[in-house]
């Protein structure tokens, strides 16, 4: 039972909550035949696409956005290509609508089953980049559900154009048009009517920046995953080899550090840090990053910056680094439960109850066990693709693939059973 | 990271989650034995506890409180030998956590492994019944999860001395006392820290009337599991055998009408109204049921009252059943999706095909294929225990037992894997 208020976003929201019923029941093969529309589609209508993408770069220009950011925002035949690619290898990945997940028959003969069904609207809310658009209704139509898009005002012109492509694509291949709506509106009013479309929407993902994610997190009644703040760390035991630690701390700071898996923080054990910072310094150094240290780092180099208790907070999401010495392993697991935003944190040790006392007294959506941060990813963990990066401890944690865009049903089958 | 605010509530739900981090590593016969020492406990405490509970129906009484809730408020020693004998059942039940979910090794060698851990701190809202008290921390604790527990002030003394029991109990076995918390504060005001307490407490369980509910859901920034609202059910089919659904409906409304799987509408297929109406009223005239029908229950009967719209939305909760002729499966299938909360619905039907249409439509909890909308329940399941029934579709859907009480992590070991 939903209230009857009426206003653009919470009219989309009901015709997606219809569009919604009308996709649960559909079997695979209409699910999957939409998706190859909307790839053919997609291709087709490159032209279409890139001319008003080009209207959102334009602005982008007139309002001095930085080349990073317009880069984002670009589409290019080659990229739109790459885009419907995309789209065909998610017809190839299992279908989680309808997956029994338990099952049994009671002792007095009812038939117990646990069914994957679709959780039914989905709403997104993201920004920058409008691949993010084609990726997110194509994941959410493969496992039966519709999708409401809020995107960027920055990618609005090239968001509608390709929601027109997508709503098209999908109604020729014999499915609700309104399975895909682009929610209405620039502003952040449409965002807040969204999150209080409890009863119309399922779920809200925000995929960006850490306010847009704390802004749905406080003030949605929509249930929300929250998704992708990352303040990851490396923790270097006393039982460490030395030159695997160099190169995984690097690997995971800087092989892409404006990504939530990059790692923020790296802790040593006291006992190897004479050994260990100076060539961390070097390496580091090499790869261009600033550390942000503790005394004990601070006196291995001059160039360290010392570290404020704002380092140990801070998803830098750059060429910087936050670094301190610990006495030992449960130091360095207090320091994580303090400051970590829950993501992901890896041990680089030789030491088997090393690893497992750090595995078992980390509380983070992934443990790496000498391995970079940067594997916690749908695609590294072999998910065919990803919705984000849930850092909440309900319904999905981590990578989420096609199951987390799914809920359950039971089924109860008897001939007249009474209790 | 959480807000450096203070106040007893926060205060508390620091300490929980201090202890939190105690019991995750834990192994199972650590906790199973605690649970073990409480069962003890609880017998060999017997008379204190009842000691309080007399406090407060002496206070009950004195507020007029009816002798119904009284009846649920009372603990005698009978009582208290039962919930000392469900806890010692809980130690049966298997362990969910550690309990490995998926795994696989990687292309690249890595090994991935999604394992069950405890969600951490689970507070649980909760209105008269003193048992509650005792399961509630039995199933926390089971699973792994520090528990707050916020029960109704009409039972504060019951619960404090209760809880000063469990505590005991807990800190003998070698647990922290802290495992187990009464949340300070018997105003409301308790219950809005509680959930403004986010980074604290992992999950919110408000168990009890609608408008509690629907306070914690709409005010809550700490994920909230929403339990419990039943406007059930039951559409008697075209095909559907009379007598069967004489006596599924009747056992549906009547065997206990105050329990959220009771049924609160009965929806009739027109084409067997004119034999099913005039057996369905007698046999609910017998147990003592009101029919509040739409025209044409009221024309097969003057007993019958006029229904609103305000029936199809009520829980009655009592021995009325709201009653409407419908044209088809379909239209019985929009009557549920418009006024249903989404528990339980149950089809009486001999025609597999209308069995497999009305499952596939309906969007509930749980769907009864020629059963009663009464066994959606933990224990009718067969889970052994029922922390409350879910009625939203984020993380668990319909009885939760205890891996409900549970989230993942994932483990991934390398040996210096880097991207």
């Amino acid at each position: 039972m939903t209230s009857s208020a009426t206003s653009p976003v919470l009219d989309t929201a009901r015709r997606a909550k219809a569009a919604a019923a009308v996709l649960a029941p559909l079997p695979r093969a209409v699910r999957d035949g939409a998706l190859l529309v909307i790839a053919d589609a997609l291709r087709a209508r490159t032209e279409e696409i890139v001319a008003a993408n080009a209207e959102d770069i334009a602005k982008a220009r007139v309002n001095r956005t930085s080349e990073a950011i317009i880069d984002r925002l670009t589409l290019t035949p080659e990229r739109i290509e790459a885009i419907a690619a995309d789209v065909a290898k998610v017809v190839a990945l299992p279908d989680p609508v309808g997956e029994v997940v338990r099952g049994s028959t009671l002792p007095n003969g009812l038939e117990l089953r646990q069914v994957r069904v679709p959780l039914g609207v989905v709403g997104i809310i993201y920004e920058a980049r409008p691949n993010v658009t084609v990726d997110a209704a194509a994941l959410c139509l493969k496992s039966g559900n519709a999708v409401l898009l809020r995107g960027s005002s920055s990618a609005y012109a090239s968001n509608t154009a390709l929601v027109a492509v997508l709503r098209d694509a999908v109604e020729s291949a014999g499915l609700p048009a309104d399975a895909v709506q682009l929610v209405p509106g620039e502003s952040r009013e449409s965002v807040k009517e969204l999150m209080r479309a409890r009863g119309l929407v399922d779920v809200l993902i925000p995929r960006g920046g850490a306010s847009l994610i704390r802004t749905v997190v406080e003030e949605s009644t929509v249930p929300v995953i929250e998704t992708g703040v990352g303040n990851c760390h490396v923790y270097v035991d006393e039982h460490a080899d030395l030159d695997m630690a160099v190169r995984v701390l690097v690997n995971a700071k800087a092989s892409r550090p404006s990504v939530c898996n990059a790692a923020e923080t790296v802790l040593v054990h006291t006992a190897v840090a004479d050994a260990f910072l100076p060539r961390a310094l070097a390496a580091l150094a090499e790869a261009g990053v600033t550390v942000h240290g503790d005394p004990s780092w601070q006196r291995a180099s001059d160039t360290v910056v010392p570290a404020t208790d704002e380092d140990w907070a801070t998803e830098y999401l750059s060429y910087d680094i936050a670094a301190a010495v610990v006495p030992d392993l449960d130091a360095a697991v207090a320091h994580i439960r303090q400051w970590s935003s829950g993501h992901t944190e890896a041990i680089i040790t030789r030491d088997q109850a090393a690893a497992r006392r750090f595995v078992s007294l980390v509380d983070s959506t992934a443990v790496m066990v000498n391995a970079s941060t940067r594997f916690t990813d749908g695609s590294q963990f072999g998910f065919g693709a990803e919705i984000g990066i849930s850092t909440q401890k309900l319904h999905a944690r981590g990578p989420m693939g096609l199951p987390e865009l799914t809920s359950t049903k039971y089924v109860v089958t008897g001939d007249g059973h009474i209790r």
